[in-house]
């Protein structure tokens, strides 16, 4: 069962346009010409609508031109590529972020059951269209994962740093109150802790996983 | 002139009272027992609200007692100390990101005067309590950085990268939408290219400050 996703503003419209999804309603206002232009060359139907109507359609609280549906696009194969999996991350923003950075990175992104929709339209804007360039995929079982990467949990504490392990890596990144489970964290070949200043500390998932994928593309 | 600023959430109510923050009002729901006992501690005064009326008092959607408004802290004095400047974000929870990954590594926080307030409610949730255990300071001129600072800026492309510069380093990171103004980055003494997978891709402002201060710091 495929939804429908949302699209808002030019840059995510623009991206999944060219990554050729169908539209199934484009509204735009009457200044976007970009828009107007740009669904005229596909040959599809944009409702003209004034900023009210945009706003409301919209999920931001300031969208700009245009607002689209469309199809989401099928679920990627899982394959043995570098990949973040998101355990049970719960923030929308965070989950758009990572997967912003992952394509950035040349990475793979895939979620547990648990975590957050990450077709929503929230995390959609912090894709900020990287939905569209990257593999994204589900992991219905963590310890499946052990026979086609090594996975590596990415842990606060305590600053155990394990030998260099050869890729494709799953790193396993947590839920931003909770962190990861003890029993996913047995799962892991390896840990991976991002050194602080003071204990007390701690980094944002996104952040964190950005740091984490950096080490271990180095 | 020092504003009053706005703590939402056990986390950064217990931050702020640890940095010895005097609080001019705190509200908290009946059950917030934790509230009560640590204002008790303090000898300050707490204002038994319902749950409809600690929403009304806070900017976050979904609150969580308590919410307490308190004198701004004093700004740090600048120091030649490795420095994250923010110049001109608009996003102000890529700012409180910034500055709780900045404390996280033992970096000072600074701003140019077209950011973002970093005092702000939303800056304030998403540092996590960070506000209150790194130095937060104001950079009026750019030009004068370079008598104590090794000036560093971010840059998407090209991967041009400078060669090993002694710190302390100002890292520069700039406008969500449109980066880093020429005239800005002709003040760096060098410039850091985080690498990316595609040329179309970007990453996070948040995520591209963490990543540049992870490198610098190895």
């Amino acid at each position: 069962m495929r939804g429908l996703i949302l699209l808002e503003g030019p840059n995510l419209f623009s991206a999944a346009a060219s990554a050729g999804l169908r539209f199934e309603t484009i509204l735009a206002t009457e200044d976007d010409f970009d828009t107007h232009q740009r669904a005229g060359r596909l040959g599809q139907r944009v409702t003209l609508v004034s900023d009210r109507v945009l706003s409301a359609a919209a999920d931001a609280d300031h969208p700009r031109s245009p607002v689209a549906s469309a199809v989401a696009p099928e679920e990627s194969v899982p394959r043995p590529a570098n990949t973040v999996i998101l355990v049970g991350l719960s923030d929308p923003g965070n989950a758009g972020t990572i997967i912003r950075t992952a394509a950035a990175f040349g990475w793979d992104v895939a979620r547990t059951p648990n975590t957050v929709d990450l077709w929503g339209p929230k995390t959609l804007r912090a894709g900020a269209g990287a939905h569209f360039s990257t593999g994204i995929w589900s992991v219905p079982d963590i310890a499946t994962l052990g026979d086609t990467h090594t996975v590596i949990a990415t842990l606060p504490r305590p600053h155990v740093v394990s030998p260099p392990m050869p890729g494709p890596y799953a790193l396993l990144v947590g839920n931003e109150a909770h962190g990861l489970d003890t029993e996913v964290v047995t799962e892991a070949h390896a840990v991976l802790s991002i050194p602080m200043a003071g204990d007390a500390e701690s980094l944002n998932a996104a952040v964190a996983a950005g740091v984490a994928m950096y080490i271990l593309d180095q």
